[in-house]
Formats: structure tokens, C-alpha cells, sequence
């Protein structure tokens, strides 16, 4: 799908909900790859869509967007003082719209802003939430030239773990910065923009945490007992998202027995997904459809019989972001369904103070046959 | 000044306000390191400041928490299902607030989910942003302890300031992403938690732009025309902010004139923050002092001057956060006074599509006698 068709897909979205305008902001505070999705803009920008299909981009860049954006209009930001609200009151302008006018505010608006913008678009109606609801509904579901992207990531994703795993055999690879900075030369020299987010490389003295904090150091990797290796890369905007885990033996029960299970867990929850398996209704919605809540409680409850706590999710969407729609997780709000054209990752994890942590994780496509699995990570041992 | 201290003076500013809770949190969606201001933990946790001056940290991850936070109280987020209006409720009960009492939440609550803390905080009096402002305030002036911290992140940053000029000349660095790798792995190996962001290195094709996108790639760097390399590091939690200037030669006029202006640029607001050059009275407040605001206005008429224009602020506060308190922006709001012990970048630069793009950035900490210079940049002449 083009931006053109997506742009009219909101545009049906709008007339059905009278809305007039549609504001999406992407900056430091708080990003939002949506408008890269209608338009190709990859940041620090607003995008304001029109009830007739009009885009209106006010990029901070001028220069960047010249080069990456499509949209009818665009007017730097600096013209509006790098100014949110003045250039959403100028963007009302632009469109036409009249007293009354419902425009949809970005869902991430905080609410000292959002009373700054209610007061400056007196006479508008201001709304909030309605148009990032339906926009990260739609983002979930790939489309064929997402799925074709995706997959060109996944390839290069596989690439890299196995260049990794040889280059903590080979010794090349000794430190965590070791293993981070090989991923993103490797990532770049693929043609990627990077790795999709701050590489995790917890060596054994620091695998206990779950998002190892410094993300990575000088220190060594793979050095003793559970390593953990957290990565994805960036491509054509596209994220992917793969665990690895590197374990030094000779290992004890505890982190042996870890491994064991949380591999065991991933296989489940794939032939879950393949209906290899029976699903219990109690992860089932009233369609019958596996819900991505039903998914990680699945998972949950495996790890439960085990006497064991997974402290996180069971997995996530990937695509424009790194982390979105579906979540699989068992304190998920609501329920939705897990449906083709979604990918996601699942990844499994257990961590201990006394045998660090391990976990395993790979990114998948939802078909109507199941899960389609796009990357290959590897448990290491070495 | 320790965490104990900085407690106490925010509790005695909620006694003054009769707020009987403040509410901090850091997470994934919004980035807030006052959590590690006040209790040294260092993200993805809600922290609870009770009017006792008592802490309660609900950390995502408790084995971090267990070695890194220093609070009264530690609950695993997870009790609270990872929801932070659910913390929120619990520790209202927790530390015994009375029907009525004023909770602080934080002032990056989006306003769907303040529309849920206003629901089931019924009963309670729910505020936003009070707090927020008090804290970036006392932020922005640094106390003895975190000015020898950036002084140490200075020195760091001038040794790979060096490296990389001397990297660039012996052929070692060739791309943006040698450049970029090498400041990662420099840092790390001096001890730093990393770079302080993502390091934008634009060869001399892309220098175009402000921020650079992608932020680096495995294309050339320093190859022709105007290169811009910005970058930082983040050393105990603070951060430092460099851009260098790499040209090859021969320059024709219009980037040999870009370079000469925003040199002259820097100077002159050094000598202004140093009260060496008078300082016109429309850059002052009524108490006779300096403006964030007044500077950056003093840059931008200068370029005015010249007939040319700097499309981003003239330089923003570094500590916690690599921007931060102050401000030196024309387009700011407020007007702020620059006060001793405040750290901030000085960064004029120009852009063009045509010539690439300049930036000269140093760090300074403002004292009682002016521009103290903490790091030593570079225009470098190839």
C-alpha cells in the first residue's frame, strides 16, 4: 500500500467519525513513526491530515523533508516557533475548517499541553485517542511491501547471529561493547539505518536483569554462565528484535535447568500458535480466535507449574516501532485478537540473581496457518 | 549534595504547597532521570515521595533496584501489574493519605491516561506539572558533586575529541560509522555508561542537515566539503554534548564563510556570557541579568546581521538529561535568568543545502564571572 491509499483509508475513518483534522507529532519527547508512515518523514515533525485527503507536513527539517517526505504542503516548523499548538491553530487555517471543526488531537499529547491546545483552538472540538487507536490497529496488520521489508530485515538479522556466535567462538568478540559495536557496523554496512534500539549485552556477571543497565559496557561477554544478547536492526524503517543467549559451561542445575525451560516455553507457544496443540478456551475470545493476551498467559502459566516467574511480556509487535501493536502480555487491558499480517516477537525469559538470566527470542509473521517464524536466534553453548 | 538532602528540600517545598504526595516516573514512553536525582535508580520504575520525606521505588526490574536504589522502600512494578495508575493508588494507601490529600502525578502524564489517575485517585486531589517545574528548576543548578562529575565527562569527551581528529587524519576513521563506533567504544573503555545519544556523523553529503538522518551510516565521513560530527558522553549519569566541524579543502566561499560566521558566533557569546562586550538591555531581565533567551536572541541577530539564519536554539542545560534547564532559545516562552552553577551547550550553526552544514559546540558551566569552557572542540581543517 502507497501513502496515498493510506492517507485515504484514514480519510473514510474521519468522514465516518466527522472529524475534520488529524494531528500526528513525532519529536525528542515523545516519538511516533506514524507520520513516516503516511508520508516517509522519519522524525521530528507534525503531520496534519485534512478532511479532504490534504496532508500538511510542518517538519523541523526542511532540508531532510525536501528529500524524504510526500505530503501536499510543507511548511518548516520554524515558521510556527517550533510550536505545536500555534502551528495546529495555522494548520486549522490551512483547512478550512469552521466554529465546530473536530479536530484529533496526537494521542500522546500530555495534559498540560492538551489544556494549551483547547484553549488556543477555541471553538474547535478538540479530541484525543480516537485517531491513534485506529491508526496503530491498522499498523498492526502488515501489508505485503511491509512484510517484504521485514522479512529483507529478518535475513539480515540472521546474518548477524550467526557472525556473532562465530565471533564469540573465534575470541574476536570478547567484551560486550565487543558484541554491540560489531552489530552496528554490521547493521550499517547491510544498508540498515542501525540497530532498532540500544543493544543489550549482559556478560554472566550481569545477565540477572531483564534490560541490562549500562545496555552494554567494556566488560567482558560470554565469559561465564548465562550471557544475554538483545538486538534487532533498523531497515527502511522496520524494526527487528532477537535474544540470544551464550552459555559458558560447565553450568550448574540452575541455569541448565533454566534454558531447558524457557526454550521448551518457546516451542510451546509456537505450536500453540500453529494450533498444534489444543487451545484452552480460556485463551480463546468468543470468535474462537487465540487473543494476544490468551498467547502470554499460555506461557505464564507453563512457567507457573514450574515454579517459575517471567518478570516481562511474552512478546510484542515490531514494524515502524520496535515495541507496538499486538502486545503479548498477560496484563494486557484488553483483549485482542491475534490476526494475519501481524508479526511480532516472542521471547520467553527467566532470570535469577544467583544463575543470571536467559532468554530466547525470535520475531514471527501471523498467517492463517499459524506462526511463520522470520528469524533464527540461537542459544549458544560454548 | 545527596539524595537525602535533595529529599528534604523537596519535601519541605510540598509542606510550603501542602502537596502530600509527588509521583516520578520513568519509563519506555517517557524519559524522566529525576527518579535517579532523588534515589540513584536508573530507569523504568515510578518513585513515590511521601510528605514524611519516606521514599517508595516501584522498579520494573528488582534485581537493578536491589544494586542501585537507595530508597526507603522497594515493591516490584510488577505487583502493580506494571500500571502506573495502580502503583499510584497503592502508594496513596501506603503512605496513609487522608480523602482530600494533593497528589503531585508526573507533568508528562498524557492526558488519557490523567483522565485515569483522576478517576481512581477519586477522592484525592490530583495535580500535574507543580512538581515537574520545582524539580528542573533545582535540576538546572548543579551542586558541587555533579559539577566534578561533568568536569571528568569534559575531560573524557576532549580525549576523544583528539582521537578522533588525529583518527580522521591517519585514515583510521573513513566513515560515519568508524567515527561514530570509536566514540562508542572510547567511551565505554573510559568508563562512561556510553554515548549520551545516538552520535550524528554527516559526511560531507549530508551535512545539510540539523540532525542528520539516519544518524550515522556506513557511508564516507570527513570527505569532502563540510562534515558534522555531534556527539557526547554519558559518565555516572551525566551528560556532555560536543559538535565538531571537519572540512576538506579547498573550500570555495560559501562554506569557508558558513565556518568563519559561526566561529565568530561562538566567540561572541562567550564574551557576552563573560560580560566582555556590553550587553544590549533588550537581552536582559529587570534584575540585570542575562537571559537564556537574551543570548540566544544576541546569536540570532548576529546571523540576522549577516543575513543568514540558524534554524535550531542557540544551546540547551546538559546534566541528567543531555537537554534540559536552561534553554538558550529565541522561541522560548519564559524568559529565565542564566544562573551560577548552570551547564549548558554553546552550539551556534548554520546549514545550507548547497555548502552542507557548520556547527561549533562546547560545554560550558556559568559562574559568578562568566563562560567557564569544560570542553574543547574542534573546527578541523583537512
Amino acid at each position: 500500500m502507497g501513502f496515498k491509499e493510506r492517507i485515504n483509508d484514514l480519510r473514510l475513518w474521519m468522514e465516518s467519525g466527522g472529524v475534520d483534522m488529524v494531528v500526528l507529532s513525532d519529536g525528542e519527547a515523545a516519538r511516533n513513526p506514524s507520520i513516516r508512515y503516511y508520508c516517509g518523514h522519519p522524525q521530528d515533525a507534525q503531520l496534519f491530515i485534512g478532511a479532504n485527503g490534504k496532508t500538511l507536513l510542518t517538519p523541523w527539517d526542511e532540508h531532510l523533508a525536501a528529500r524524504c517526505a510526500q505530503a501536499d504542503e510543507i511548511i518548516p516548523y520554524t515558521n510556527f516557533r517550533l510550536d505545536p499548538v500555534e502551528a495546529c491553530v495555522q494548520a486549522a487555517h490551512y483547512f478550512g475548517l469552521k466554529a465546530g471543526g473536530v479536530i484529533e488531537i496526537p494521542a500522546q499529547t500530555t495534559h498540560l499541553k492538551y489544556l494549551l491546545y483547547v484553549e488556543k483552538l477555541f471553538g474547535f472540538s478538540v479530541r484525543c485517542g480516537g485517531a491513534d487507536a485506529f491508526i496503530k490497529k491498522r499498523r498492526a496488520i502488515k501489508d505485503a511491501g511491509e512484510i517484504a521489508i521485514l522479512k529483507d530485515a529478518a535475513v539480515i538479522t540472521d546474518r548477524i547471529i550467526n557472525a556473532v556466535e562465530k565471533g564469540v567462538i573465534d575470541g574476536s568478540i570478547k567484551t560486550e561493547a565487543d558484541a554491540a559495536l560489531f552489530i552496528e557496523a554490521e547493521s550499517r554496512a547491510a544498508g540498515c539505518e542501525g540497530a532498532s534500539f540500544d543493544t543489550l549485552a549482559a556478560g554472566g556477571g550481569r545477565s540477572f536483569g531483564i534490560h541490562a543497565f549500562p545496555p552494554y559496557t567494556a566488560g567482558p561477554f560470554a565469559d561465564k554462565g548465562l550471557s544475554i544478547l538483545d538486538f534487532g536492526v533498523r531497515f527502511k524503517g522496520y524494526a527487528t528484535d532477537v535474544t540470544m543467549t551464550f552459555a559458558r559451561g560447565p553450568l550448574s542445575k540452575g541455569p541448565a535447568d533454566q534454558i531447558a525451560l524457557v526454550k521448551e516455553a518457546f516451542s510451546l507457544v509456537i505450536a500453540l500458535l500453529n494450533k498444534e496443540i489444543p487451545i484452552p478456551d480460556r485463551f480463546l475470545l468468543e470468535e474462537g480466535v487465540l487473543s494476544s493476551r490468551g498467547a502470554a498467559l499460555f506461557a505464564e502459566e507453563f512457567f507457573k507449574k514450574h515454579e517459575r516467574f517471567m518478570p516481562h511480556g511474552l512478546g510484542h509487535g515490531i514494524g515502524l516501532e520496535v515495541h507496538e501493536e499486538p502486545f503479548l502480555s498477560a496484563r494486557a487491558e484488553k483483549e485482542s485478537p491475534l490476526a494475519p499480517g501481524m508479526t511480532f516477537t516472542v521471547e520467553p525469559g527467566l532470570y535469577s540473581n544467583e544463575d543470571g538470566g536467559c532468554r530466547y527470542e525470535n520475531d514471527v509473521l501471523f498467517t492463517q496457518n499459524g506462526a511463520e517464524i522470520l528469524t533464527h536466534s540461537k542459544i549458544v553453548y560454548l
